[in-house]
């Protein structure tokens, strides 16, 4: 068998005469000139550079330590083998760039070791047993595949300088065996068209290249038996939607992404003729571009299993925003790489950097728009609001599909953004990463009984049970529709239904985030219609907050002596019940203070029969594994129909430091909703007797002409809605 | 009675030869030449100039607005009247430097206007009732001094533009009555040794020099009946600490300052003879200094009435820093006016502009120090350690009188702040300033029955009754007494002790901050001993953290189900009891994680009979007036004697974004503690098996050599305390 190996290894050799072709990864050969000469001068790269060096420079003096496997994830031996990848990785780059041996053979030096360690690791004592993705370096074969996608890299880097002696032995030891676990003894993980396997497939596929292993490749590209039902092109294929959205959303997007942009650039460097690239409409590059998109303030919008602080500075979108920019030399994607403030030492990277030295950067334009979702684009869509305004508005409204199993239970919610902050929020994953003490740093067990569940989220929740009764299966084999997307230059509206979140119950909301005409006064829109085909039952639309409580409009009966759980299950149990109130028929208002100065007031228009519940996260928590953060859940206990209608106006400004409060209460003095045929109204007074008149087209847009009357007058418009100040001009 | 004022402004109007030499209270117009000449070029003054010329420019063109006085804080009336002052006061600035006489006339009409409506004026309706301090434009007549302040210096920038006419009806109409409003009429408030007197002298005096009427400033200085019983020297004298520390905290130092440093400069142009800035040792420019010290990464540390958002950028320090910097030319200062990124349009506003333009700037020097409280310096001490390490830990220990009205209960409690934030926290103030829906902006009923109870705070509370029984007047009559405050090169420890807060029990505490050796680890040392002379009590030690609570290396039994208050009066009635645990013997830990990303835990020696309670503030709250935050109380039930020994350990890096958890376990393993004769000792052993002993003088620090035994080995330190590695080199 060794022989053979060596044979077949020889063989190949020549064909793909590694020797004089290396690297040939994500770095090319031909990049290396250039990288080596701009050392010579200063800039970003070259800082890169020195810091890599630095931090290279003062870890190989230290003993090469590659502890046999014992701990999961934040353990001591799953930390240092990761750490030894990104070392060995750096080291290589190094060495490339001074051609001093010294790091070659650091790096040589612990492959020989991983080479000796690796054919005596059974599988990992902390894998998660009856489970199929099994690791042996790592508890799970992800790790695995993401160590070799970076050691299969530094191997290609200093391949040139290694004998033939000690690249068998390393070939041998370590990348056959690897790939051979990673590939033919794990089929199921291999060929899953999920982010697992895709990190698979491109270990396997980029250390084919370096082996000149190309039936690899192969199997990476069309799955293990190469039918193309599995596989990175498969993956591609349905992983993203056509405008490149990736259905767990932008948490594992960006997570997802560094696969595909690794292995396609190692795709390009190796086989141009592939144009992956090109392939699926520039699928990758979308996929790239859409992840930036799905971003507020530098960070993610957090739907489904997301934790709040990954953004776009992520190492993961460094690399695809480099690799994008190599290819595109789109200048707007500059504004990211600027704000990433990290340069790879790569040949893109130092297109970038170079670019950014010469202040080349165009502001990145961050648009509203839906994003469909699903392999079609037709599986609902997530929706991105956006208003230029100088505080920079933002509304993230989520008609998208379920998102497998890092997907919440929370059909058509809704998250606001302002200056910078969380308004109306969600509240992520239930998780503090790689802390031991914390359910071993993995989701908590309150990711499933609270944040995944409707009532953690900003939706409407049927009789205290969870969309699609909380059963990720069901989930996904449903998905809302998307009615209608438009924007114009008075802002955007959506509009999208389901009615499989629950047996009976329909489910419609339309969401519009606009300005008011001339006073240019942004307000949030909302009018949810739930329809029950059967019987009647409790609606519950919660609002998850970030800020203090300042005022209501109503009394507000808090709970002074004690607080009680609301609920017994699907995450109500999480819930303290803080006030119970019941607001009088006519508008319901709720200001709060978000610690970014601003006033936020909802305005609700209720019917006097309509519960306001306040809470605060925390009840039933015994280890205090939850942020204790505040809500409200208006209540309809009763009914078969109901049409929850509400406006999230921010307001005024709160400056104790300059010791200045303005506009701290709301100026919404009514609301009134209408329906027309085709066309739905809300009439909106604000206090200083001015009113607006705000129009939409129910329907599928199709008509470019909408004609209604009002009060006696007569209006029209064009498209799907418009905003109307009411007036004598306008009537 | 017209007539005899005219007489007497026309006799005075030689005397002081006004028209040649105005300006001439903090703009002198021998400034003016340099500023003007400034404007020609580039940098922070012209910058600074263009940004006010702006704002003026675009605010003259609208109507004079000057209503008829009716609303409180952050009502209208009120915030027009304080936006005429900064706009005549800015206005008059443009005019000087531009000679455009059109700000010039805009402010003579506002004048104009005010010397309509002023003799016209009743006292103001939301004045309260009872109460000495009324005012007329605004509801106190603290307003209404601050607006004479900045309005005196609008006057005197434009005099020499004005005709004798109209010097006669803004002189006749508004500054004598506003003037005898606030001295004669209001002798009271005057002559007060408080920080509302030092504005009302301030506005009086500052306005006799523009008038000319000396025997004004002489009341300023000495008393409405020149006795120095009262007035602005007597408030120099008392208000401060030798050391320049103000007994109502920062929060309120800032405040006070700016008429200080206001109407020291006028005194400094038009009297330099007086020597002002020389005045007691220089108190006014330590004053400045303290105020500096009193801030951790750019905000004042929040003791007593404190709203925590105010920093070292107030419009108050940047004033006392300009003069300052304008006084002494000390290059210190420019590293905080840097910071401030605020200049002002002065003589000496323009020499910071300058000097930071120039890149003088050194870096101001924040050190440890006790800031002894009281006129003398000795009623108790405002305690801060500092730690220069790249974190820059700062911990403030606070034996220092009560602080009169705005004090708290909170006698030797501390704060801790790490890596830019608050780590072991105090609430400050219960309070939304200016926010009419909250208590119409002033402090909340929370304030008192919260904020300023014992239990509120980082220190021990005995049979739940806060210090001095929450009587202001018991606990101005007592302050502790600061034992002693050392620093070296290991760190720094303060003791104080208080035998007055309780009527039978003595408090005791020690603190130090010092980073062990080698390591250089740093830790926060407590050791609070309590004593009764009588019976026996219950001592209740609470810390308050920011952040989320990760592991105890206890059974936490929290409460799950439902919450209840922990009390029923003097502040307990707003904790909720969240978990209430009994400690076994030994080291009682508990880990939090704080939002910089770093753990902190704090192990506590517990004998196996101290309950810890977790609490969550909220509780009694029906207006949700307070913030929700965590803390937990180590309860002693009954006893005579108690001593509370813990030590507090920043460590590891939580880095979700990153993806990586360092250290997120505690590495303390034991904790000793010993009393031989005056020598106090606390063995600490941490993970790695390695044993250190802090060691210290219990007494007052004469000695300059100390000697014990301690495990058969000899120990000997200089000076009030070290730390020992305990090694056999050290034995």
């Amino acid at each position: 068998m060794a022989l053979a190996v060596v044979v077949c290894w020889s063989a190949l050799f020549s064909i793909n005469s590694v020797a004089s072709d290396t690297p040939n990864l994500v770095i090319s050969h031909t990049d290396v000139p250039a990288m080596k000469k701009a050392l010579s001068s200063k800039g970003r790269f070259t800082e890169a550079f020195e810091q890599v060096k630095a931090k290279v420079d003062s870890q190989i003096t230290q003993a090469i330590n590659i502890p046999v496997p014992k701990d999961s994830g934040g353990g001591f031996t799953h930390e240092r083998h990761k750490k030894n990848y990104r070392l060995m990785y750096d080291a290589s780059i190094v060495y490339q760039l001074t051609q001093n041996k010294r790091y070659a053979d650091y790096v040589r030096d612990m492959l020989l070791s991983y080479a000796e360690l690796y054919p005596t690791l059974p599988l990992h004592p902390k894998r998660k047993k009856g489970k199929t993705n099994p690791g042996k370096l790592f508890w799970q074969s992800l790790n695995e595949a993401v160590w070799l996608v970076y050691t299969s890299q530094a191997y290609d880097m200093i391949l040139a300088s290694l004998t033939h002696a000690d690249k068998k032995k390393i070939e041998t030891g370590l990348f056959r065996p690897i790939v051979k676990f990673l590939s033919v003894d794990s089929p199921k993980t291999f060929n899953k068209i999920h982010n697992h396997g895709t990190w698979l497939t491109a270990a396997v596929g980029m250390t084919g290249y370096v082996l000149g292993e190309l039936e690899w490749v192969e199997q990476a590209l069309y799955g293990l038996d190469k039918s193309g039902k599995g596989g990175f092109l498969r993956q591609l294929d349905e992983l993203f939607s056509p405008e490149g959205y990736y259905n767990e959303g932008p948490y594992y997007q960006r997570y997802a992404l560094m696969p595909f942009v690794t292995f396609a650039k190692a795709i390009e460097n190796n086989q141009p003729e592939r144009k992956i690239f090109a392939y699926r409409n520039g699928i990758i590059l979308k996929a790239i571009d859409t992840t930036i998109q799905l971003s507020y303030n530098k960070l993610f919008f957090p739907i489904n299993d997301a934790i709040k602080s990954k953004g776009i500075d992520t190492i993961e979108l460094v690399h695809g925003v480099t690799i994008a920019y190599g290819f595109t030399q789109d200048t707007d994607l500059l504004d990211i790489a600027k704000q990433q403030e990290q340069v790879i030492l790569t040949g893109d990277g130092l297109k970038v950097a170079q670019a950014l030295d010469d202040n080349l950067a165009t502001p990145y334009p961050f648009k509203s728009k839906a994003f469909g979702d699903g392999a079609d684009g037709k599986q609902g869509a997530l929706v991105i609001m956006r208003q230029k305004s100088h505080d920079k508005q933002a509304l993230l409204f989520k008609p998208a599909a379920q998102g497998l199993g890092h997907g919440h239970f929370d059909k058509l919610t809704w998250q606001f953004y302002d200056k910078g902050n969380e308004i109306v929020s969600d509240y992520g994953a239930a998780r503090f990463l790689n802390v031991e003490a914390k359910s071993g740093g993995g989701y908590l067990p309150e990711n499933k009984t609270f944040a995944k569940q409707t009532v953690a989220h900003n939706t409407v929740v049927v009789d205290e049970t969870s969309h699609f009764k909380g059963k990720v299966k069901t989930g996904n084999k449903h998905h809302p529709e998307l009615l209608f997307f438009a924007n114009n230059n008075q802002g955007s509206i959506s509009s999208a239904q389901i009615d499989t979140a629950y047996k009976d119950v329909s489910l419609t909301r339309t969401m519009a985030l606009v300005k008011l005409p001339e006073i240019h006064k942004p307000l949030v829109i909302d009018i949810f219609a739930v329809n029950s085909s059967e019987k009647a039952h409790q609606f519950d639309l919660p609002l998850h907050y970030q800020g203090q409580l300042i005022e209501t409009n109503f009394q507000l009966n808090a709970q002074t002596q004690s607080l009680s759980a609301l609920g017994s299950k699907n995450g109500y149990q999480h819930l303290w019940l803080t006030a119970k109130s019941l607001p009088e028929k006519g508008l319901a208002k709720i200001t709060w203070l978000n610690e970014n100065g601003k006033f936020y007031t909802q305005t609700s228009l209720v019917d006097g029969e309509t519960e306001a519940l306040f809470t605060r996260i925390g009840a039933n928590d015994p280890n205090f594994n939850l942020r204790n953060e505040s809500g409200f859940i208006y209540r309809k206990k009763s009914a078969k129909q109901h049409r929850f209608i509400s406006v999230l106006e921010p307001h005024g400004q709160y400056n104790p430091a300059k010791e200045f409060t303005l506009a701290a209460k709301s100026s919404i003095s009514s609301l009134t909703h209408q329906i027309l045929g085709d066309i739905e109204l809300i009439e909106i007074g604000v206090s200083n007797g001015q009113s607006y008149l705000f129009a939409f087209n129910r329907q599928l847009a199709n008509k470019t002409k909408n004609t209604f009357t009002y009060q006696d007058n007569n209006f029209s418009f064009n498209g799907q809605f418009k905003l109307f100040k009411l007036s004598n001009k306008e009537k």
